[in-house]
């Protein structure tokens, strides 16, 4: 026996491709997971594969949803009239832990990238501009990504919408520029969102 | 929403179960998941689970199996009079590597160790004498791990097995003392295994 037998192989192909987990990483999860209680494991499954189906994507405004609408396009509390653009649906779950924005979102689900060959009909930039046609939104909040991309894809949409007569703002650069919006803290998103400016 | 969707927060929840898999880590995997093709997160979550499913040890020696016997104590082709003892079925993935030892394995599933609790009965130290009790077996070679509960481990079946007149040879310190067995590479532990002595 000098190969592994093929379920842990497999386990550890498997788990190897997720990122930031390399082959040794992989082998001990895999050894970890083998010694866990089979309904452990069942759990861990069902999680990610039930997870994963259970979830798409809100017809409205593209964040991950459970049903056709996302939590915050479904709430009759928020605020119809501002609509904050960011890039993934990880980014909503950013600002939405700043409690602190009473809004609507748009997800782009990508930023504009020449270089990568992303030109803004691969990205949701018509759709925000249908949100846009009532005449109901007063603001859009432009929240991409502080960084060369996601100024660029900021810059596109305030051309296209401030002709429109909707406010466009762009959150301050309280966010550190460089960095990934997901991951920055509370404070600093709450600083960025009020220091907002008209562009 | 303050919260995270309730399939999102699941998945995060079981991934950060995981050993060196913080909640950041978790979350970082579980966007990865969500953005995976539904087929690929089927594949991982079945690799997982049937994979754990598919594993049980041993009935001789205690090592992962897919039958009743695991693929080393099948082999007709290994000595049965060498057998080599180790804490964990990852130790017997670690020696096999090294693609050198022709005899067979017991694997105890722990070591002494007094602080925590874990006496003689709890490892499979009994079954390792019923293996001894024919006299077909000639060398008992043991593998823990050069640390303090696998010295004493090793010392402690030593002084039960040399009265059975069986050969009892404790791998050499060719590993790095204070190390896990399972990290060793295979010419460590090959060294470690020819330089092997009597105890």
């Amino acid at each position: 026996m000098s190969r592994q037998l093929e379920p842990i192989a497999r386990m550890v192909a498997e788990l190897s491709k997720l990122p930031s987990i390399g082959q040794k990483s992989a082998q001990r999860l895999a050894y970890h997971i083998i010694g866990m209680p089979l309904d452990d494991v069942r759990e861990l499954a069902s999680a990610l594969y039930q997870g994963r189906k259970a979830i798409r994507y809100c017809n409205v405004c593209g964040n991950y949803a459970i049903d056709e609408l996302c939590e915050i396009c479904a709430d009759t509390g928020r605020k119809n009239g501002q609509i904050c653009v960011v890039r993934d649906p990880r980014d909503v779950a950013a600002i939405e832990r700043m409690r602190d924005y009473g809004g609507v979102y748009h997800v782009l689900h990508g930023t504009l990238s020449p270089m990568e060959g992303v030109g803004p009909d691969d990205i949701r930039i018509r759709e925000l501009l249908a949100r846009l046609s009532d005449g109901a939104v007063k603001e859009v909040i432009l929240a991409t990504n502080p960084d060369i991309e996601g100024e660029a894809t900021a810059s596109y949409i305030a051309r296209l919408v401030k002709p429109m007569g909707v406010l466009v703002t762009r959150i301050a650069h309280g966010v550190p520029v460089g960095s990934d919006l997901e991951y920055a803290d509370e404070i600093t998103l709450a600083k960025a969102m009020e220091g907002r400016r008209q562009m």
